[in-house]
């Protein structure tokens, strides 16, 4: 063990540490594929502020890196182990600490399962709207710190849009609040708003206080089958054009539904692309016809629509099937771009060009009412030819998002794994100015080492 | 001439420059009250980012501090002029650059008034939300600067929600882009967001590319009158508790009502308190009902429902009326509170024993679904007295706003006006942290000059 992760151990609480190596192995890495990552020496479980603050100041102190984890359910590494490094893991800070059911605002500790929120927040006839597909098993810190998203950010947007103020430690050790419990504030700059997604560089949310909704009305779910993926893009396009407030718009490409079909036994002969869409409690009649309208114009083969909540789900569940079907067919490489919802229809069919030329096989699902879709790449990991051609397809994916007009990351983070495309997508005056916003947080540097 | 701006203006091609002292009077203050200022030596304004940031840089060469400048219709002293400085103004800045209806967003210099903006997307089906009152007058960049609010807020938040990217000249000159134009993205920090609220002390906004919504249908109003104003208290907190997503919860207090009664002529006997809400569309029964009976129970004594656009705009004239009634009681002096929405009832109780104990006339009106409150103190500024009497008072209700867990400003903005409540309402960590952003942004500070 490095001399300055000895000595911060020495200083610690010993309940804070863990050592034993069966244990800090199961924190190395994060869900991400082709991202490094190393076996931290040791793993810190603070169970409250106090305690989260006790470890960065020790870290600090003896110039010891940081690495801040929640369930590594991420996809971009930005929670994989870093040598020399110790990992912080939120898996002790698990109290709901308050839910204010009139002022519809949570206050959680950062380790709590958005599920865990997400049930309190119902309990009391509330609901808290992001909704990532890891949700039994990532946690609201994490959330925050990749501004997750999920299906519900065509109606409800994005993690950002829920946090109202946050109890957050900086590399130092300094315990630091930051935002207002008001629904309007103007006081001071938006501190809050700059540490969602800043992925554990910034600092560490120790608790934060997020903005809850009205439980929403039970859905009418439509799904819709097209024997041409481009006819679902046209279809995409035109719900988007509606208007209508629409809660979901999912899509399903072929190699998906193949994949769905082979690992279900559902009967999706001649279904070639698939959209789920979902709209809060009674669709006003004229959405219904404009959205009938558009579906068949589409080209739509099939439309299914129902309001009961037990048939909703049946529905729902080829989209939920859609990533475990697709890992059915080998080792996977999940790619998260977004681009303007107009253009969907081109980085489909650049996909499927990609697909071809590479010899890969890329299953595409994903939310395509927001134009993120999350392109899956299937192949080999011990066939180190089938490997590279994966990453190639992959930087081949980011690069055509970018090229229409796109961001390399929707939801998932920039983390380890896109880490090349910041200084591709961002403008130099501002990614200069972003490592200045960091050192202005952590002058030596100390979260999120380059691993 | 201080010898650094004759230097500067030297410098500058002659068009630019404006140093006609009739003309850079008319830029000497904003809209506020209690606030120093002086009379600019020179107002530079640009016609395109390119010259924008030559007079960024000439500036900064010459070690001259910049005031930024919108259209000046700000309440807190922010584009008052500072001795020493130059203004830049954006008044030049006027076009719409691009209206693209299809990713629903609008590409605007940073001078464009917001009204212009609005009814731009109107003509292609679409829609802006934010409008403050002085939308006619306003910019879009002071909106961008202030992270501007009104009446929409309660359903459609405010001017951060609606900012996508932008183009901005740091005080060096650097031209920088932020954000990004896809519904979703999450590479980089949050710049973008950053500057939204940060009121001319991070960078000057050259231009924005902000996210358009579809058109509303025609709303239902509803006005609601009442006897006593805590009724009213109790009506909102019903209406907010109900979740209905109405567009409009507007409040006009006794004294306010008793204003506009003597300005318009409109027979509003009796009414001590009244409420304006909207709704978009068709309301569903089951949301009718449910409003109707919180208002009765709440013990309304009129309610005027109608969905006739004329007729709506007819029952918003009071509304409208509010400031301009107040206004002419005698100077006033408008102050910009926000508090949890169940708190409401508390904070106009504290800003009717305010009024009392001083001896002032304070009407209240304002946002009052989102607990956004504009206590307006009506008094004689040629009297010193009276002058110390209602700053007292404005003091008096920013600390009763935030001493019921509010903000001091819910979206007039700090300015010089609220400057003394940063370290009242901040917590020191974050106040030191906010310090050393804006030196990463300006490391010389030489915009927004303390004045
Ligand atoms: C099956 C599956 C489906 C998924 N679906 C979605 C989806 O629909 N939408 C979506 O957005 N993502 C999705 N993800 C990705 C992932 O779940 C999210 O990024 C999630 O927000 C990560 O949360 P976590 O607690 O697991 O964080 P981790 O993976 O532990 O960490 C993620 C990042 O956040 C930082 N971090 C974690 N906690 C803190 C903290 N308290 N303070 C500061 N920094 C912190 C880490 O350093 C790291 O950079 C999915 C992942 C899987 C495996
Ligand atoms: C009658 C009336 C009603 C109002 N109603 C509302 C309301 O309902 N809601 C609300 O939020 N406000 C309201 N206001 C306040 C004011 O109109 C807003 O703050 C508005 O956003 C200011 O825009 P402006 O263009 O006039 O900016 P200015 O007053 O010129 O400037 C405001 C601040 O923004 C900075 N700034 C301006 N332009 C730029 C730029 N391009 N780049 C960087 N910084 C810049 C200035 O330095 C200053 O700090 C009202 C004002 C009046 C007079």
């Amino acid at each position: 063990m490095d001399i300055g992760i000895g000595a911060l151990v020495d200083e610690l609480p010993s309940d804070l540490v863990i050592t034993d190596p069966d244990i800090t192995a199961s924190y190395a890495r994060d869900q991400s594929r082709f991202t490094s990552w190393s076996v931290p020496a040791v793993v810190l479980a603070p169970r409250s502020t106090a305690e989260a603050s006790l470890c960065l100041t020790a870290a600090h102190r003896h110039s010891v890196p940081v690495v801040i984890r929640g369930a590594g359910s991420g996809l971009s590494g930005g929670a994989n182990g870093a040598s020399g490094a110790v990992m912080v893991s939120t898996h002790r800070l698990k109290t709901i600490v308050d839910i204010d059911a009139e002022a519809r605002l949570a206050t959680v500790q950062a380790g709590v399962v958005t599920a865990d929120l997400r049930a309190a927040a119902g309990a009391v006839g509330l609901h808290y709207p992001p909704d990532p597909g890891s949700v039994e098993m990532c946690t609201i810190g994490g959330n925050i710190a990749t501004n997750a998203g999920g299906m519900c950010c065509v109606k409800y947007g994005v993690t950002r849009d829920y946090v109202a103020a946050l109890t957050v430690v900086l590399a130092d050790g300094t315990i630091m609040r930051t935002g207002h419990t008001t629904r309007k504030g103007v006081v001071g700059y938006d501190t809050t708003g700059l540490i969602v997604g800043s992925e554990g560089s910034l600092c560490m949310v120790a608790e934060a206080t997020v903005r809850l909704v009205p439980a929403p009305a039970p859905p009418t779910t439509v799904l819709a089958t097209f024997d041409a993926l481009v006819a679902a893009g046209r279809a995409i396009v035109g719900v988007h054009r509606s208007g209508t407030p629409f809660s979901m718009v999912e899509i399903l490409d072929g190699t998906t539904v193949r994949a769905v079909e082979h690992h279900t036994g559902m009967d999706l002969a001649g279904v070639n692309a698939l959209l789920l869409i979902q709209y809060e409690g009674n669709m006003p009649q004229s959405a219904q016809d404009e959205l009938a309208a558009i579906l068949s114009a589409s080209g739509a083969t099939d439309v299914v629509t129902s309001s009961d909540p037990q048939e909703s789900d049946m529905l729902l569940q080829t989209r939920r099937m859609a990533l475990p079907a697709l890992e059915g067919l080998g080792d996977w490489l999940l790619d998260d771009v977004c681009v303007p919802v107009p253009r969907i229809v081109e980085l489909i069919a650049a996909i499927e060009h990609i697909a071809d030329r590479r010899g890969l096989t890329i299953g595409v699902f994903g939310h395509a009412g927001d134009g993120n879709l999350h392109p899956t790449i299937i192949f080999d990991a011990s066939d180190a030819e089938a490997a590279g051609a994966a990453h190639a397809a992959f930087v081949d994916i980011t690069d055509a998002a970018l090229a229409l007009g796109g961001t390399a990351s929707g939801e998932h983070g920039v983390g380890r794994l896109k880490r090349p495309w910041l200084i591709r997508e961002l403008d130099p005056a501002d990614l200069a100015l972003q490592r200045r916003l960091r050192a202005a947080f952590d002058p030596e540097g100390m979260l999120s080492p380059a691993g």
